[in-house]
């Protein structure tokens, strides 16, 4: 099961909107078969890995990240396609996370008379699709709110010079971060500022293998700009970039600027966040991340619309008039924001910190 | 030479103000004999490595972390014994670090027909005793500075409520960076505030052997307290434990509380920080630890007196309205202070940076 989550793990940046799934195929104590999911459209892992072992796959053990499928997609059910090949006995790390098809795999299987296994691994295999399993479990996308601060917390100078704070390395992880999510969120004062383009590019990915890159990278993220005021002009360069770009204005608020619009309810505190991420549910958005200032990042939290945090940490300070990591104040300890570190790596010369929400 | 190290590391807390040094005695690829400095007064490494070996001491090869002593102190010089004991080579991780008498114990040994070899895990032997070392080459203590903060900077609420930030396991490791201190500086409102002792605690330390504990507590670091105006009122906790406090207060300012005091030129800034560390140096002071709060330790950072911050990050937020880790603006992206992240790793629930300036 391990090698069948490293299996997996080779379709994190290219299976969008489907979930990353791998599987390998033992008899008498060898390998037959194996496969993963590359990217939608193409053959589902179980599909590859019984391609793969032919005939061999008569009688053998399949081990599979996720329960395999019983509907028609766009590709025919994997669990008929293990019952056909006479597969004896198949071991799954977690069922289906849809619970209204949850079990209908395994059922399947079984009533064919094939001996099932599930649960195993399953932390591990749940780690490889956060996305795909908070969408089915709950019709909302998975959030990670990206940030990069200093050490003594600062994501800017009172002017808000910014550039840069963390070195290449940390910010070819983030383009990564990008690769592996479904929509990207920004505010439109981050763009306006930067002109960003908010992309994934493929020589930046930090990949030695360049096909490999450009074919991550010929899949954008959705780009979602929250322009409440409708104020992005024709002429930013997020506009002329491959891939689609969505607006989310107040609604009333009129934009033509050749993208997709998304009118939203507003209060005091700006747009429905809340909605927005429900309507990135129903676009099949399984991971979105969210690169903002302090502001925008700071309503996230608070509305407990976060999952995931990943803090780049520069080695530096700068100093108690910077500008803060979130807007947002608190005055008792009581009231602080409880989180939890999952994990601390460094990339550079800068420290990653991931945060569990 | 790797075990060495690691014999000179079990003297960590308790050789003050003596380095920290490990010796072990290799004859025929076995180990005859070997050795640590335990604390001050009591044997060398090489004394008690050679006590141990005896007259197996005779041509074998010695590993020492620190170059042998040539000159009599509290216990004879080691050079001598090394000579006597017929020991045939020696091999040292680093020279004395006092430039004044660096190389006097090689040239003894040398000149009694000792084969020499220097300069072996040189960067792990200078890591045991970065105060010492420090106070050999420039007169001045290792000055370490220790923060807590939350993941977004800041250190307590905006109405000064702070306990606790960090948990029971990073406050353990608090006391065990007391206890490896000669000195403890604190600001005088720091104290005031939780009426604090500045203490080594033995069931604080995390230790499993008490006795151990109680040996290490046995030797309280100097507490000095910067109080310019001589606000410490007689009735503090800190002047009722054991070990000594030094109160530093501006020239002219009287202070009778039965501690020692130390009058320091001031100005605008506060007291000579300096002028505080040198008196520290003098009294033999290997590396102090700086606890105090944002203002005093911004201070430290801007004079350039911090070789190293120990920074607990607890995983929770505190919110921009919250205290900065550290009082002082910085207004351009050029002039923020780069360091340098040497480790990082978690104690309990709670991130430990080391960073070197």
């Amino acid at each position: 099961m391990a090698h069948a989550i490293s299996l997996a793990q080779k379709g994190l940046y290219t299976t969008d909107p489907n979930p990353r799934v791998g599987c390998v195929l033992v008899k008498d104590g060898v390998i037959v078969g194996e496969g993963y999911h590359r990217k939608a459209g193409e053959g589902h892992a179980e599909v590859n890995a019984l391609a793969m072992a032919g005939e061999k796959a008569r009688g053998a053990t399949a081990y599979v990240t996720l329960e395999p499928c019983s509907h028609f997609g766009r590709t025919p059910p994997c669990s008929d396609g293990l019952i056909k090949a006479g597969v004896s006995h198949v071991v799954c790390a977690m069922q289906d996370p849809n619970p209204e098809v949850a079990g209908k795999g395994f059922a399947k299987l079984q009533a064919a008379g094939i001996e099932l296994t599930s649960g195993i691994l399953e932390d591990q295999a749940r780690a490889l699709n956060p996305g795909f399993i908070k969408r089915m479990e709950t019709g909302l996308p998975f959030v990670r709110l990206k940030m990069a601060s200093s050490l003594d917390g600062r994501t800017a100078m009172q002017s808000g010079e910014s550039q840069w704070i963390t070195g290449t390395a940390a910010r070819s992880d983030v383009q990564k971060l990008r690769a592996r999510s479904s929509a990207v969120i920004s505010g439109i004062d981050s763009i306006l500022q930067d002109d960003a383009s908010l992309t994934v590019r493929a020589h930046e990915l930090g990949f030695d293998d360049q096909e490999y890159a450009q074919f991550v990278a010929s899949r954008q993220p959705l780009r979602v700009i929250l322009d409440s005021q409708g104020r992005l002009p024709k002429s930013a360069r997020i506009l002329k970039q491959p891939g689609e770009t969505l607006i989310a204005v107040k609604h009333g608020v009129q934009i033509n600027v050749g993208a997709d619009v998304l009118p939203l309810n507003s209060d005091e505190n700006g747009l429905d966040l809340k909605a927005l991420l429900v309507e990135l549910g129903n676009r099949h958005c399984n991971e979105v991340l969210v690169e903002t200032g302090a502001t925008l990042a700071g309503q996230f939290i608070q509305q407990n619309l976060v999952d995931e945090m990943v803090l780049y940490m520069a080695p530096c300070l700068m100093g108690s008039s910077a500008r803060p990591l979130l807007n947002f104040p608190i005055d008792k300890m009581a009231d602080k924001q409880v989180l939890n570190i999952t994990d601390t790596r460094m990339v550079g010369d800068d420290m990653r910190l991931t945060i569990g929400f």
